[in-house]
């Protein structure tokens, strides 16, 4: 293949005001309360960061394709949906088939359509990657794809782009990342061993003990044992060695558990009928009913536990995992195909919420991708329990308009200050600062635009942008502590 | 404690174009069509204001905390949210417990935690009240607490505070209250027999005698019909009695029932079914089902009614009372924890919309928590059938942004003439003037967006706030008859 | 009836730019980017206009009356909802009874109720209709309907105002009509003999003799062995007679097929199962949940021959049809009382999406009534899945805010190249270029917004306007090929 090298290109960079209303009251009041903010150190509370990056001081990004394409199922979902073949991005197939080796040429694909980023916000957050982490001024196209990779690729040979160095110039104060409750958390401790003051920490996040469907979940009980010291064979051994683990995690700087289900159901389970779940699953018979119910009092053990040991208790809900049969048994979990379903939150949480709801030494964050729960179900809900508190607009929602429909529809209801910050949730490091700006600039249009309504007054907004910027994260999350 | 009365503080106001867009051509439209309205008097179709504060000519509203906290669930939700204890707040036990005495220092609570009402209704409610109503020239906070109590206090003390004189005051042409079946409706008759001219109404609301699971429901028929006069045994004789209740409730100048239930369920029974259950229930017998069927049934047999006597009839769907265990048992209901599910309507009111939906005879004003049925089903049926009619925006949805939903999701569909101007649905009276203020605002600012997009002329804009700020809701309520 | 036809009336027209921000800076761009596309050819890929226009060179509108009132259920259903009886507009009767003949007094009731088309979107095609299409030069009142009924009446008995010549004056590329799976197509053939060169294409709907519960479903069962010369006696003959109905619609220049359903609930029966429910359909045994899961199988079924075929596959969810039985026993089916209900994709699509869903070859086009799924489940699956695509704003929603909606929640996930631009959808001929208008200039001030935020350069809206306006449609229904 030819890659065109000697064709001259506009510059072209990323616009100042960009997410700010037309309106000019509006924008320049956006603007000074973007700016109060801009340079503030990011706090990552939730995401998917792989903290080997960081646990070697060598470690490095590979190549442009390595970097931006093929782990982030955010960019390849996309070409995938016009029929391009994920083998032709050089997406890993589980049974070792071919997949496209040479990265300049899954670079080409990816600027050949270029235009399918088009208002999304992968397309904001690449361009914030090209263009203000890397510095490259033109944009990426069929025609610059070559010359574009030629800077990338240059500048990820450098000492300067080496993860640790990024962590350091994105200002990132804390980085949590989200770790198998059977994980001994060994990169985690090379880092600290490492003298490096990047702070990374765990979360614990017991999913793959908990939902008694899991693949491989005797498995996983097995390790569980294994690296808790507790041999698991009864409902009782199992929470002591839930126990053990988050003392660990905590021990090794966790402020947070995460819990993953499909439902938000919750229910209370006599000890006798938990036991007989689990001593089912043990033998392999557990039914989905079984693991429905099992996993909704494993949510309310979790709140209790978090009342004991106060760690934060994360609950991600709505998400049908591995949708795609096809996808998931050529390529495996995590490729893009999890596809959301509507949410139930008021009878599924009242259990839970009649428990422990009203103790303030709970901190319950939940997530939706079902955003008709905002306004009806959790930001009344939120706006009334000590306990709960509303998590960030998540995934298909961490976007422009995602952000604005959360403010508008939880904003009022809940306030403020039953809301968390931000969460940039990712598994692409280099992303991060796009994301955390993005929320920052959109937090300081939607309070511009409350100055300019006559809603809230100048004082009150600077307030504000401060809080949705930094200190309600670091509140939620205990990192003050 | 020491409170400090001796700072000077910033003058603050309202700004005068508060809920405007900020386009300069916009917020121009907006204010000429919210001025052609500002002055029109009040009339409040539903709501929950106590008659008693009518019936006494000398009666007052106590201290500011007894004003404007202690009664207002709306305000003490968000702290108790925040881990506030309720009785710290003044809020009284059903136990008799020891709950905080001293309003000066609910107040400074209150003050203490301002904050946490940026953005919210209640805020630009509060506001409204302090500075519009009761002339404060100064913020509230932490800091001018104590000095904003002495004004409200001296205010409070004055006869033009009394809750008549704020009647008139506020240019209230009629007020509707809402009554149980049961009620004698005492105080009505006291406003009446006093020769004071304000027009205050009551609403025939059954739901305590209707819903066979309302705690006391047994005790209620019994003085059903000691109150009615009608023996109740059997569930003709239940029709008869609420038959007659009604009648009185007209002559008292009621011109609407209210009803509210958990779901929009509708179904009619054969008379044999509806004693079967109304006999279990006078047993102590009814089941859930038999509740929910003879709800279903009830709301039916009231549509019949109202094409009879010619009631307008509200039905108010899906919020779950008394959510919170904990609470209702220590303070009972109406403290802020009622929550919100997902509601039907299609498939819900069938059967009721083919029976009597055809009827111009019948008014059926509809209101929601859901937001997601304005667009998909009640802007549907309200444009189709002549008895239907939408509600303004409920409860949490009472606000800038709940409006401006409202008006994008529904009017296209259903046309404004399918829509029935405001409710306050409050119980603190003097948050009714800036809830109708609001919703004149946020009214000519949606008309003054048509006007600038080109969708309506300045002409139809002007008879268009004229009828969502005053002749929608008179027409719909019957008020000029 | 006296009608004054004397008054003179101040001239009014439609704002040039309607439907733009009122920013400044964002109504530029808006306009030139709506300038660009504005007179491009129409491809209306889906509606229901009569093929019989068409057919005969000769063939009239009618009377005003029978142009604009009569046959749109848009417009009859905001008067009926008003207590209007549809007798009263001219509506006919299933039962042969009476209806107002004098097409003068219809157009009068109309004139006099405008106000309640204020601010929907039939006000706005009613508008362009009237200005733009008939040079009209009042505004439509009470006072001018007499008048304005003078100048359409005139007008349409010239030549220029015939079905052939609006569509040469629309610029009507392609226009795609919707017909039973047992039309013998004998107006498209008509059309095709007639040597006239518009393109007026057939859609294979096979509702009706796929829902099992149509009324007269075996009568269609006849008709179609009839018409397909296959003797259909059971399921495998059934799908045979589809096959050659396919087939022909093919050879009539159909690119597509288009089926609707109350749920999109899809799933995979068993060879014997289909023919069992098929041979208790054909006893008229089949219950509700045989025809349920007949339908889903037949979807299937539909995507594996569209593979095979090449016809786009369309799929209209969440109408209950002839939801008011009063209306329908007196009217007949299509007069305005289907309503939507809530709809689910992520669960029932899954059969199909599983097994097709990956297969480039097939181009499924997915319409909902219920925004809320629009970013919770559409969005996701269109940004995953090569076969699927998103439809444009269907039905209550093709309006302007129903289009923002739309911009707002489907784009950022499904991306613009997941969509296929617009569908007008209509039976009302003249009303084409109004809907087509609208959204070209919404699509342009939606991308004004993206434009104005930096959310995309103007380059790339330049090319994203032509995509929505024009390339999209053309691609997704093939008409390039």
């Amino acid at each position: 293949m030819f890659y065109n090298r000697s064709m001259t290109h506009p510059k072209w960079h990323l616009p100042p005001d960009r997410y700010f209303d037309p309106d000019p009251t509006q924008r320049r009041i956006a603007r000074e309360l973007y700016e109060s903010v801009a340079d503030l150190p990011i706090v990552s509370p939730h995401g998917h960061v792989d903290p080997r990056l960081f646990a070697d001081e060598n470690a490095t990004f590979g190549t442009p394709a390595e970097l931006l394409i093929i782990p982030d199922h955010y960019v390849f979902r996309l070409l995938y949906s016009q029929g391009i073949p994920l083998e032709s991005l050089g997406i890993p197939r589980r049974d070792g088939g071919l997949v496209e080796q040479d990265h300049r040429q899954i670079w080409q694909v990816f600027a050949d359509n270029s235009h399918l980023f088009r208002g999304t916000p992968s397309g904001a957050w690449l361009a914030h990657e090209l263009h203000v982490v890397f510095g490259v001024e033109e944009k990426l196209t069929g025609a610059t794809a070559q010359m574009v990779y030629d800077q990338l690729e240059a500048k990820l040979a450098t000492p300067e782009f080496r993860p640790r160095a990024l962590f350091e110039r994105f200002n990132i104060e804390v980085l949590c990342t989200t770790d198998a409750a059977t994980d001994p958390l060994l990169h985690h401790q090379a880092i600290r061993d490492s003298g490096w003051s990047g702070d990374i920490r765990p979360t614990f996040r017991p999913d793959a003990v908990v939902n008694l469907l899991t693949p491989g979940w005797r498995d996983n009980i097995v390790a569980l044992s294994e690296v808790s010291g507790v041999t698991v064979h009864s409902y009782p051994t199992f929470i002591q060695a839930l126990e053990q683990r988050r003392a660990f995690f905590k021990s090794m700087g966790a402020t947070a558990t995460d819990h993953a289900a499909v439902s938000a159901y919750t229910a209370e389970l006599s000890p006798e009928e938990a036991d007989a779940i689990f001593q089912r699953a043990l033998r392999g018979e557990a039914t989905p009913d079984d693991a429905r119910r099992f996993t909704a009092h494993t949510i309310m053990e979790s709140a209790r536990m978090s009342i004991e040991d106060g760690l934060v208790m994360q609950f991600h809900v709505g998400s049908v995992r591995n949708y795609d049969r096809l996808t998931f048994d050529r390529f495996g979990p995590d490729m893009g195909c999890d596809i959301p379903i509507q949410a139930e939150f008021t009878r599924n949480l009242r259990p839970l919420l009649n428990k422990y709801g009203n103790d303030p030494r709970l901190t319950l964050i939940v997530f939706t991708l079902d955003e008709s729960t905002y306004a009806r179900e959790l930001a009344p809900l939120a706006g009334h329990y000590p306990a709960l508190k509303l998590g960030p607009p998540w995934w298909f929602h961490d976007s422009v308009n995602g952000m604005m429909r959360y403010f508008q529809q939880v904003m009022e209801t809940a306030g403020l200050y039953n809301t968390v910050g931000f969460n940039d949730d990712t598994r692409a490091f280099p992303s991060i600062p796009a994301r955390h700006d993005l929320w920052r600039r959109v937090s300081a249009n939607w309070l511009a635009g409350l100055v300019v309504r006559g809603i809230v007054d100048v004082d009150d907004a600077c307030e504000m942008i401060q809080d949705t910027a930094y200190r309600l994260v670091k509140r939620a999350y205990k990192f003050n502590e």
